[in-house]
């Protein structure tokens, strides 16, 4: 089963729901004889050009807190070693969503103070909460390293924290350092310990007690994991193997239902444009809307895509006969080539993005044509699962040319328009904003993420997400965390701009601020008396 | 007198030039009677959306440490004591350059190992200059304000670096703040010592000897100024005052001249479009061409518009009866009337920005007349100087929409297509750079900047100037400095970008790196032997 990328499982507020998520991936990962996993993935991002910014939880220090002891909890469950558990390795140690630029695997810099405040805690949340494993960062922390940066791995790490758990590099990582750095036990596929050690053993630049304690931490974790009282422990019974590992039976669609619908967020619903009639006729664009790999989102691994109910199919089993679907594509995800031959090149499914070939003009014509002859307008647009990705950093986060194009073609039909969003980071979308009647966001909604949209397009759960990191109104912005120390000259909305800390060429201020979300519900407030005066 | 600013006398790499612009400016200023400047600014700014870019002398460490001595050195002459020298204070200690999102007075976070790798060097290179002062800055550092920062302005500056001078708070940094800060001697424009310090001294919390300790250092400077031998040292006697202060034989024209023509970078010359014929028909449009306040940089202070030498004047002066010049305005600054608005209310000279009242459609096509009735078009075009100045900040570094339109209807002429810009920070001019035929970077040149750019244009002048900051292809990609640490993941162009650190939706890379710049000489090699094999 594919869950809600993180981003999204964030958006949640859900402890519960998260921890449920976790829990049956540890089930299902363990069933499949996996002993552990390199998760949870706890980095803070403030810079939404880094396309790891899916995998992570925003932005916020506490939410991201809390979630990673739920996460590590529940992939470990009542005891790493037993049958159903898997260890969890939190990463990526440390700081890696603070990388230059948000351009992957770049340099960390940043005051000891705010690493504490802000960066830090998460990890130190899922240590706490007991993860038998920590997984190394790719980047260096003020010059040096995270791989090779004895601050980090011993004085904070193993001394300050008391971690007694298993330090992994990230892949490769070893490889491109020169030398291996102090307090890293395992190397994550490369051969160089195999090739090296014995060599600086002999020439004295390490010593066999380094070797020892390494080891020592490697088969403390096996241990952990159950692995020396049964090695067989999660590969179970031949006899107990299912025909098909990759069976309906096994997947857990109605969990997947529940936490995906908890996940979405209503960012606009003029004239109450939303929830939709069942009895509507409604015209379903867009790139996204049949589209089975990148609802999944990134890193989906084991994730069929034959399993998962795109959006299409989520609307077509409530529509029945009542209503109509007319369908689009209307657009390819970009028209850009070497985008997609990048995103083609990156990726796991072959291929992973399937361009329409006719031309772009006769794609909108179709979609406009579809839009007149319904009564609403439903376009899923957004970023293909590979935008927001490892190494998929972007300079620009706007929804792509092709895709705007669109959207300015079915505005002008006068249509009432729902925009549904698929994309692994915030965007910029303040004209999108302004041209749609209605915006739900739904990052990457996983397996069953097509019925979870239509149960909230159609009224049959009430959106409750909420952001878990802020939208800027353009990358120019960025950063645009919530929680700014104050300033010496603040800038004010509504008086003059001179002399305050402000863009002069734009409104000051996030499109959407961390914790933005509607409902459909209207609250009131009435009989209002004071109790004393 | 107006010189470049100083982003474009950093262009200029030559010691020998700045340094003559900082003395003639001590000899102007001198004799106006002022005792102190609060210059050099000399912060390290890597982030051209602050708009105080336009203050410093860009990005790298050494080159800019090298123009604080010399600046101080210029500023206070033999000794700061005489009557043609003033006192420098050098600014904004410190880190200012490096406010979050490039948004003025922001917060600053760093880790000490880059403070005093990158950021800090230039303020130390002026304290063992010599200066006389220093200012504080109007950040904070790490979650402390500069004003009130004792590990700042006692411990590095005072205690390390062995400062005996003046510190000088920024223009209401003291009322900023709840309580004023430790090691400030000086509050600039607010009367908050006068009013709170009878009461703290009573109270306790601050002890005479603090006061004392201030004070002298006042007294202290004025007595390095020569003051107390003589109060009205750089008034001089009434019987030497000038008639009109602003007479055109206090200004020092050749100089002017000489250094800002050092300080223009060529960034294309396609086909040598450059030099220019002295017999050619011109076509000079574009809204910066006959813009006498804009030259003059922002903060130009006495400077007076009267008496700049515009791109209009330059040319004519040089054309004369051999060939012609067909002047246009062709396009606003911008089209953006909030823009116009603010950047009126925040400046100086009033109007500041004084718009032609024309449909933007008429004075397009009046240029594309010019054009077509010419050999070459000249186009003048960039940022208000008020776009580059405090509290300045930019989301987007294009030039605005308006000189967009006009270029593009230029280039269309297939007439050739020369680009002077005017602006005052690093520009993502990725499009115009395929327009035009050839580009010359002029920043803000000064009263003599017109001459300068006339003699570079046609070739009396060769141009020699280098970019001491980098200019990115986008506002998405920064920060774009040169010096990057080197990284486990590098992108290496013309190799396969995944899993390297890169963007993947444009090109890596800046767009002009620092160091860049042309000039009209061809080099060959010949006669090339080994001198041993």
């Amino acid at each position: 089963t594919i869950f809600p990328i993180s981003l999204a499982l964030a958006s949640s507020w859900d402890m519960e729901a998260i921890g449920r998520s976790g829990r049956i991936a540890a089930q299902e990962a363990a069933a499949d004889s996996l002993d552990i996993t390199f998760a949870p993935m706890v980095d803070i991002s403030r810079d939404p050009r880094w396309g790891r910014t899916s995998e992570g939880f925003g932005e916020d220090t506490y939410l991201v807190s809390r979630i990673a002891e739920v996460m590590v909890k529940a992939f470990q469950g009542v005891s790493p070693a037993n049958a159903d558990s898997i260890m969890a390795s939190v990463k990526h140690f440390a700081l890696y969503g603070a990388v230059e630029g948000g351009r992957d695997y770049n340099v960390v810099d940043m005051s000891p103070v705010k690493m504490y405040q802000d960066y830090l805690p998460p990890y130190h949340a899922a240590i706490k909460a007991g993860s038998g494993g920590v997984m190394v960062a790719l980047n260096s922390i003020n010059g040096v390293p995270a791989t090779a940066n004895t601050w980090l791995m011993n004085d904070l790490l193993r001394k300050d924290w008391g971690f007694k758990g298993l330090a992994v590099s990230d892949h490769g990582a070893i490889f491109e350092l020169i030398k291996h750095g102090a307090g890293i036990d395992m190397s994550m596929n490369d051969s160089l310990y195999g090739k090296e050690l014995p060599g600086l053993l002999k020439s004295g630049d390490i010593e066999q007690s380094d070797i020892d304690n390494a080891v020592r931490e490697v088969l403390g974790a096996k241990y952990d994991m159950g692995l020396f009282k049964d090695p067989y422990l999660r590969i179970g019974k031949a006899e107990d193997d299912p025909a098909d590992t990759y069976a309906e039976s096994r997947l857990h669609r109605a969990d997947a239902r529940d936490i995906a619908r908890r996940s979405l967020v209503l960012l606009k619903n003029q004239n109450n444009t939303l929830p939709l009639k069942k009895s509507a006729t409604i015209a379903l664009v867009g790139p996204l809307a049949k589209a089975p790999i990148d609802i999944m989102g990134s890193w989906a691994a084991a994730g069929k895509p034959e399993q998962s109910v795109t959006l299409l199919d989520g609307l077509n089993a409530v529509i029945g006969e009542k209503g109509k679907i007319i369908y689009a594509r209307g657009a390819n995800i970009t028209n850009d080539k070497a985008v997609v031959d990048y995103l083609n090149f990156l990726n796991f499914d072959a291929p992973e993005v399937v361009d329409d070939t006719r031309p772009a003009q006769v794609m909108i014509d179709e979609a406009v044509k579809a839009a007149k002859d319904a009564d609403v307008v439903v376009a899923a647009v957004g970023e293909s699962r590979g935008m927001s990705h490892e190494s998929s950093s972007r300079t620009d986060l706007n929804i792509p040319q092709s895709q705007r194009d669109l959207i300015k073609a079915l505005k002008a039909t006068g249509k009432p328009l729902v925009l549904v969003l698929m994309n692994g980071r915030p965007l910029s979308i303040l004209e999108e904003t302004q041209q749609a009647d209605a915006i739900l966001e739904t990052w990457f909604a996983g397996t069953e993420g097509g019925n979870a949209i239509a149960d909230v397009l159609f009224g049959d759960y009430n959106p409750s997400g909420k952001l878990p990191i802020t939208f800027p109104r353009s990358v120019g912005q960025i950063p645009t965390y919530y929680n700014h120390l104050t300033i010496g000259r603040p800038f004010t909305p509504g008086k003059p701009g001179n002399y305050t800390s402000q863009y002069f060429d734009d409104t000051t201020g996030p499109l959407f601020p961390f914790g933005y979300g509607l409902s459909y519900t209207t609250f009131g407030l009435s009989d209002m008396a004071l109790s004393s005066t």
